[in-house]
């Protein structure tokens, strides 16, 4: 039995555009994916996309369906309704909210994916019940998000929470926004890649076991090939995923600092490594932690719902949206004609 | 012509305690001063010397006061209540509220002196006007406060902006706290003077004029010597305040890339340098910053407050909390009877 009223949430990533139905606790009803088109094409193709997967959803029910999130990998807005930026897509200055509002005749709200992601985790999650929550989501990059007094934080351009490049050491190691030294090049499946290829292509011999897993070509390697390996108990493994796991904590250290949250929640591919990686992390973390012995201590847990969080938190997200404008105009229908205004039109 | 109800501010730092009676405009009509009990003393004296000051202020008019607001330099925890740690004094777990509430027959909120500064200056200051604003006070180490959305970032335990702690530099300059690379050993008064200092010691002829400031002992150098020195043109020392202003620049980027403030206000006494600091922090944030070219970018000005931010920041929090308060009150007051409760005593 489906609770409350039901939201379509559309999570757009670099390769997939994953879409559900999705109910007042957070249940995904329906599920439908697509490809994300290539970025070389028009932004309105893009928008097809996205209207064929939600049509689908829609057209097999007759639910009552208040309103569609979007999350999506890039710079949004504060206003939920531009697309800034997107890295992977065609968008520049994109105005989703209108162009998708005219061809869903619904309300349309617009959020990064890892805002959407610690929503879903805040409201449904490993942080069901946290008020102060950093998300920190390990994939090639780091995303983040914030839930402070169980708000998003959204920034004032609605940008915040791009965590992975926070510089954690000067003149370190090149990163892809132009800096150097970016906290993602030292905790990201990316960072562990590389660091293991590094090591076959000088021919060490601790690599041994990960060289056979690969048949002897270091570009075959990817992150959880490294993750099955320490699983499977391979030292070399094990140390890179710990030194994943300490950078991991001295950046969450840092974030502790500055926002004092009560939970970090750990997503993202590497975090399927579980203990090998949160242990470690947690160690760091209460290494470097400021005012360590003189403050309560965040504690730090796995993400709980994985891969659908996006979806599952733009849905969300777009019914407490949905909600709060049905209250706004409800309040200037009561207060309207009191206040001596023209009654609303409607 | 006081604004609007007036409270009393209590700002409480490591030597002094400054106490003003502030209107609705953040105008202080009336001002004392005391000097802080020292960290030997029971918490007891520290009261008795909050109590005389707001008697004082209280003492001398027939307005009507609100409430009363304490900033203090320490963890200050979520509740608004107690005073968990304080650097200076003798407070561990000190319930301040409830020890000044019984003597002074007031609303009393307590919050960490920089928290009431960053709201100072949102309400009154150079953050008039922003929604999301993140304060860096440079004095002899880094103070922080963030406003996000119009609301004071206090965090899950009531610890949130203590910026001075995030690492800037791994295995860095060794700090007080016990981690080594804080940001506050490479941006702040004590950073500035111990570089001049170790120059000085090493006999460096580049230093000539500072050495000559201080009748050639190094123990006598301060902040405000160098920065007077800068703005008599001497090289050293605005290369100096250079140095102090580009790690600024840099810990400010790492701040955005997590909170995406609109202005950063930049507070404490090297602030003083003027753009012989700011300059090069602006210089730095812009070639630091994440994602640069592809978002709006953050502003970042001279606190305009001074010292005072502190007391008229803690006296409008309170202000705000009292007439929070009232309203909770008059809405039990309605709802409660409707609701079937028992009417309220009183």
């Amino acid at each position: 039995m489906a609770e409350g009223p039901l939201a379509v949430g559309v999570d757009i990533g670099g390769t997939k555009v994953a879409a559900g139905l999705v109910d007042g606790s957070g249940a995904v009803l329906r599920r439908t994916r697509r490809d994300t088109p290539h970025r070389s094409t028009s932004p309105r193709v893009v928008e097809d996309t996205i209207v064929s997967a939600v049509e689908e959803l829609l057209g097999a029910g007759s639910e009552e369906v208040v309103a569609v999130g979007i999350g999506a990998a890039g710079f949004v807005a504060a206003d939920r309704a531009t697309v800034v930026f997107a890295p992977h897509l065609s968008w520049r200055n994109e105005p989703l909210r209108a162009a998708l509002g005219e061809r869903l005749a619904m309300p349309i709200f617009v959020d990064n994916d890892a805002n959407a992601s610690v929503w879903a985790e805040h409201r449904f999650g490993a942080g069901r019940g946290e008020s102060h929550l950093v998300m920190v989501n390990l994939g090639t990059g780091i995303g983040g998000g914030i839930v402070l007094d169980g708000r998003v934080v959204r920034g004032r351009f609605g940008i915040a929470g791009e965590f992975g490049h926070m510089q954690v050491v000067p003149d370190g190691i090149r990163c892809e926004c132009g800096n150097r030294g970016c906290w993602e090049q030292y905790a990201s499946g990316n960072a562990l890649v590389r660091e293991a290829r590094a090591l076959m292509s000088a021919g060490s011999p601790v690599v041994s076991d990960l060289f056979e897993r690969v048949g002897g070509d270091p570009s075959e390697l990817t992150g959880p090939l490294v993750t099955e390996a320490a699983r499977d108990g391979d030292a070399l493994a094990r140390e890179l995923l710990g030194e994943i796991g300490r950078w991991l904590g001295v950046g969450m250290a840092d974030l502790a600092a500055a926002l004092d949250p009560g939970t970090f929640v750990i997503g993202g591919g590497v975090s399927a490594a579980g203990e090998l990686l949160l242990g470690p992390a947690r160690e760091a973390f209460r290494r470097q932690l400021t005012g360590r012995g003189y403050r309560p201590e965040a504690t730090i847990v796995a993400a709980q719902l994985g891969n659908e969080a996006g979806l599952v938190g733009a849905a969300d997200l777009a019914r407490v949206g949905a909600a709060d404008l049905a209250w706004a105009d409800a309040a200037d229908h009561a207060s309207g004609p009191a206040a001596g205004d023209a009654p609303p039109a409607g």
